[in-house]
């Protein structure tokens, strides 16, 4: 079976893909799985530009077809932020709860009808031959101002999408899977991934 | 000498305005000055919202013409952010160093020619008559990693100005009143402030 690496150290990230990506015909291994290479900073303006610039690296020091996704919350309030700084909004300690108990209270004052928000998930392939496919999958909803549910990680907690009442940390792997952020990205990779198993 | 409420309780705000306006030929009292009364809290999307928000319930309140404004850092690389929420960037503690120490974390990663910013300040004057005038102050420059300087508050400290090398912190009250934000827009409030000490 191909290998595919995904640049990602995220032990829960890497679950996810692999439930998503079970019927690509692929072999998911994480970076913890290659040998170590020094991996870039992410500093792109853009979800797109972290995605492809891991990817690319990843690909390029491996020779491995590589996918990589960068990921957030973009809040209406907050003018789509924390965006592509979703992961450290509260600093360096990386920290899930503090990163959404932040944003909790920075929208504290912010009216119930204007707490609208989306995750969105922008994924990067990138093959052998240099072929570089970016998607990019968004999730609608709401935030709401007490975290609640054990599923899932991030601001899942706080983030019910539309047409739910439940939080996305309420929902199960496989109704998340199938209609979240990441689920729709790797969705429009999975015809590019399933290539890769052809001969 | 006519009184002119400014709807503030932060001195050093209170004291910059306080220098601004001294050729105004009005006597500003601050919210502290006059009976209490209920005050809003600040749920408005944009500076402008808020400002006009305080001054007209400031005016309402007590019978005085009453200035309001509000300001905060656009920092481009955070979408604008911490904008409106400037005050409370690092939750509710509202510690000028901790708000400064979160967004220098938060952009650690960008580099330095994505660090522009800009300080906004949208000010509202609201007359017995109800006649409102609200203007906006912009002041461009771009952030440093390391807070420098002693004067001002706020974000002063990271903030370095369009055509400066000290922060805005290093400026003397006199250099940051001639050209800051909250200067710009009380420069374009003076003439309908000097109205209200003529006969």
């Amino acid at each position: 079976m191909t290998r595919l690496l995904v640049a990602s150290r995220n032990a829960k990230k890497l679950a996810e893909m692999r439930r998503i990506l079970a019927g690509a015909g692929v072999e998911v291994v994480g970076l913890d799985e290659v040998p170590p290479f020094p991996e870039a900073p992410e500093t792109g303006a853009t979800f797109e530009d972290n995605a492809v610039a891991k990817a690319r690296d990843a690909a390029a020091e491996t020779g491995l077809p590589a996918v990589a996704d960068d990921s957030g919350l973009a809040v209406d309030a907050l003018n789509g932020m924390p965006g592509v700084f979703s992961a450290r909004w509260a600093g360096r300690t990386r920290s899930d709860e503090a990163n959404l108990r932040l944003v909790l209270e920075q929208v504290a004052d912010v009216p119930d009808e204007r707490l609208t928000a989306s995750f969105v998930c922008a994924s990067a392939l990138v093959l052998p031959d240099s072929t570089e496919i970016i998607v990019r999958g968004e999730w609608p909803g709401r935030l709401v101002r007490e975290p609640r549910g054990g599923n899932g990680f991030g601001y899942d907690p706080i983030f019910v999408p539309e047409g739910e009442t439940r939080t996305s940390a309420e929902l199960t792997s496989a109704e998340k899977d199938a209609i979240s952020h990441r689920g729709r990205a790797l969705q429009l990779l999975l015809p590019h991934l399933r290539t890769l198993s052809r001969p």
